[in-house]
């Protein structure tokens, strides 16, 4: 600890008791790794606020001190966005003792920025709501961080991602000041939002302490149908015809025939849901939420003339919602199987507009495997958003150490052909350490914009240092 | 003309072709005083770029020649938001020449930033799709300082402001770089969105030349009722029973019976749509964008047992398009007829949490009616957004100069009470100049954030200057 952290841990200790400040190095360690072990940093001491005045204090304080700080929720980061850095100069500000939710009822939820999502989804739950937002971390990751990195998931499409989700925010600026956008005005015209600033912003212009959140209606009734398809163009065709005709979509995701034989050959007690073969799957939800609608019918009316006009080549509807759930298992088994059945891969989580994926995905796997003879490239996931992961796998190169020799050079052509199509290298992770280098390369006038509005911001420069930008 | 702008003139002049920069006085004066003729500026030029590279050349010229900018679309500001200082000091950048809607379909529309509201309208509408948002000024205001101003209107309910219907943006930034957004990610999170900075930051922080819009189905049909109600917190229980049960409801104006009555006074022509008197009214429009929906069948079944139960006093379902445009046509009238029935009032464009609206109402109206004995104060407008245009008339305590003696102190007041229910003195028509001064009074923080964002984005302090902050 150098002296000037040592000189700020007693203060934060004098003045707000001992909870506030841990300096013992094993209940520190746990959070010094991201969670996938990629990215290990420093830390001599977690700060850990219990509400927010003591927030907008510490990071004063902390600025006073030049003793910059990573703000950290759940530490679920994909990017390495809340490890903190390798030689020591930072300390960790935990929100996690910031777990309240202040208030909830059927016009949203105040949840405070240490809030774990699964608790928000069970505390909807218990008024007859959802909180319209899920992924694979729920269990760990926190309303702070998914502000932060304006996370999304697998049901962005019927409600967004964060940035859709949040009516208002709490939040610390870099000099201590704290922004209160809570009481959720729908229309506010006093320039423009700092509470938009602040979402996907990583924690560098400030820490989120709470936000004002939508809640939606709870689910009365979900249909998940499976179809069998030719191509992602005819993929697209199908979601484009479903979007015109209900908005009650809420996942569309599309998967390989070779990522389902993965996922089949890998997981026990699994089966194709579809006779036959087919290039191309897509699983479709479509909920309501009460009244007359029956989604299963609506999926039948809606598809029928598709699988008339071999637009969708085979479907069938779930016919229980443990059918449903084995449907969804099948999706969400897709990463894990891939690694086993066919080894390691590269892995890009990237968008492009919705309506140039199907020409993406042909042709930046056509041009990866030129590039690199003998990989093989594909891509599954959000297709309704434009989202996709794609991954390229060794295939007849393989070695043990072929992601370390030439993984940056796959992803540096990825990210190329991504830029070359309009699209973005992060579509839902965010940028954290891991694709700091790559946006600096692909996007140098984003960064100067970044950088000048941080100039502005955090004039001491002790905001998340080390990541974004 | 300083002897910098002279240079600058000359040097776009010369780079750019005549048609670039505007000098002739009386070609200049139309576009120097505010459509309300509020406000009245200097300014020797007007620049007229006609691509977004030119824009950046200008700007960037105009940065090192020290030459403020003041971006203008088409005049129609409500805060004189777009109108140059008085001193000659700043030139205006008109952004009327980049009129091009680049692209169209049901995707969205690719609009330059001087099109005009009304002909995005109609190129919508040439393809069955609309653009739902409008406003008086449809006429004349453009793109880009619909934008800029993050504008509203009287269709916010269901689809929401410029904010929400902006998919990507193109900008300059004060320094000359483009920000390119157009490409439309659904999902993008290189960091914080740069797009949703700029909506609403009045040409402060650079200048809008492009955007990506959203665009939604055309109305097949529509069904505009008109309620009779007991107080603003029955209208307000009404409209949440409503959204409870479809997200069909596209309009929720809530007008007094002395509003109501004013516009019977004046415009020839108008009737009640009821029989009977009542204390507030509603007007109420549903819509459907086809399919089996019929809005007026749709709103009869939910009004019904609001009218069992005495929630509703008294309702009308328009019986024919031509009586829809009837009942808008009274709620359109409202602020003329005011104005003639019962001279004039100080304005106030303000949000609360839509759930405060019905005490503030009662509660506002009351404690500027105590301090201004024989004042009159009132509220119509959009109450599903918590957005309320609060009048306050001099009543007995009119004068010929009531405004100018007392109307700043009225002001003050409205706005304390404004604040002290969690709202915005801005509600939909920005800051400008005119709320200047008080939005530093009231949010010093607020105000002091922004500017941190433009001390570190506008270096050179070019960017509509006097505006905002």
């Amino acid at each position: 600890m150098s002296p000037s952290q040592a000189r700020l841990v007693d203060t934060l200790r004098a003045r707000f008791g001992e909870r506030a400040v841990v300096t013992d190095a094993a209940d520190i360690a746990p959070w010094l790794t991201d969670w996938r072990g990629r990215w290990t940093g420093k830390s001599a001491a977690i700060l850990q606020p219990a509400t927010t005045g003591e927030v907008a204090a510490m990071v004063q304080l902390a600025g006073e001190a030049g003793a910059p700080l990573v703000p950290q929720g759940g530490n679920t980061s994909m990017v390495g966005g809340a490890t903190p850095p390798d030689d020591g100069s930072a300390l960790i500000l935990s929100l996690r003792r910031m777990n309240r939710i202040r208030s909830i009822g059927p016009q949203g939820a105040v949840a405070e920025a240490g809030v774990i999502l699964a608790e928000l989804h069970q505390s909807a739950d218990d008024i007859g709501c959802r909180f319209p937002l899920t992924l694979g971390a729920r269990g760990s990751c926190t309303i702070g961080g998914l502000v932060s990195t304006n996370a999304g998931g697998t049901q962005v499409l019927r409600f967004g991602t964060m940035r859709g989700l949040v009516a208002g925010l709490e939040a610390v600026l870099p000099d201590g000041t704290i922004h209160d956008g809570l009481s959720g005005l729908k229309k506010d015209n006093r320039g423009p939002s700092i509470d938009q600033l602040l979402i996907g912003a990583e924690g560098t212009l400030g820490v989120v302490t709470a936000a004002r959140l939508r809640l939606v209606p709870a689910v009365a009734a979900r249909a998940v149908a499976w179809l069998g398809l030719a191509s992602p163009a005819d993929a697209l065709a199908v979601l484009r015809a479903l979007e015109d005709s209900t908005d009650r979509i809420e996942g569309f995701e599309l998967l390989p025939a070779e990522s389902l034989k993965a996922v089949l050959a890998h997981v026990p007690g699994t089966r194709s849901p579809l006779d036959g073969e087919h290039p191309w799957h897509v699983l479709v939800e479509a909920t309501a939420s009460g009244g007359a609608d029956d989604p299963g019918a609506l999926l039948e009316r809606l598809l029928a003339p598709m699988l008339e006009r071999g637009l969708v080549r085979d479907a069938t509807i779930a016919a229980s919602e443990g059918q449903a759930e084995a449907f969804w298992r099948l999706r969400d088994s897709l990463s894990e199987a891939e690694r086993a059945v066919y080894g390691p891969a590269t892995q890009h989580d990237i968008s492009v507009p919705v309506g140039a994926m199907p020409a993406f995905l042909v042709e930046a796997s056509a041009a990866v495997e030129a590039a690199f003879p003998g990989s093989h490239a594909s891509g599954f996931g959000h297709l309704g958003d434009g989202n996709i992961h794609f991954h390229v796998r060794a295939g007849s190169r393989a070695s043990t150490d072929w992601l370390a020799q030439e993984g940056e050079a796959v992803t540096r052509l990825v990210d190329d052909l991504v830029v070359a199509a309009g699209g973005s290298i992060s579509a839902e992770h965010g940028i954290g350490q891991m694709k700091r280098a790559e946006l600096a390369r692909l996007s140098p006038d984003r960064v100067a914009i970044l950088k000048a509005i941080k100039a502005g911001l955090d004039r001491r420069t002790i905001m998340n240092p080390g990541k974004l930008i």
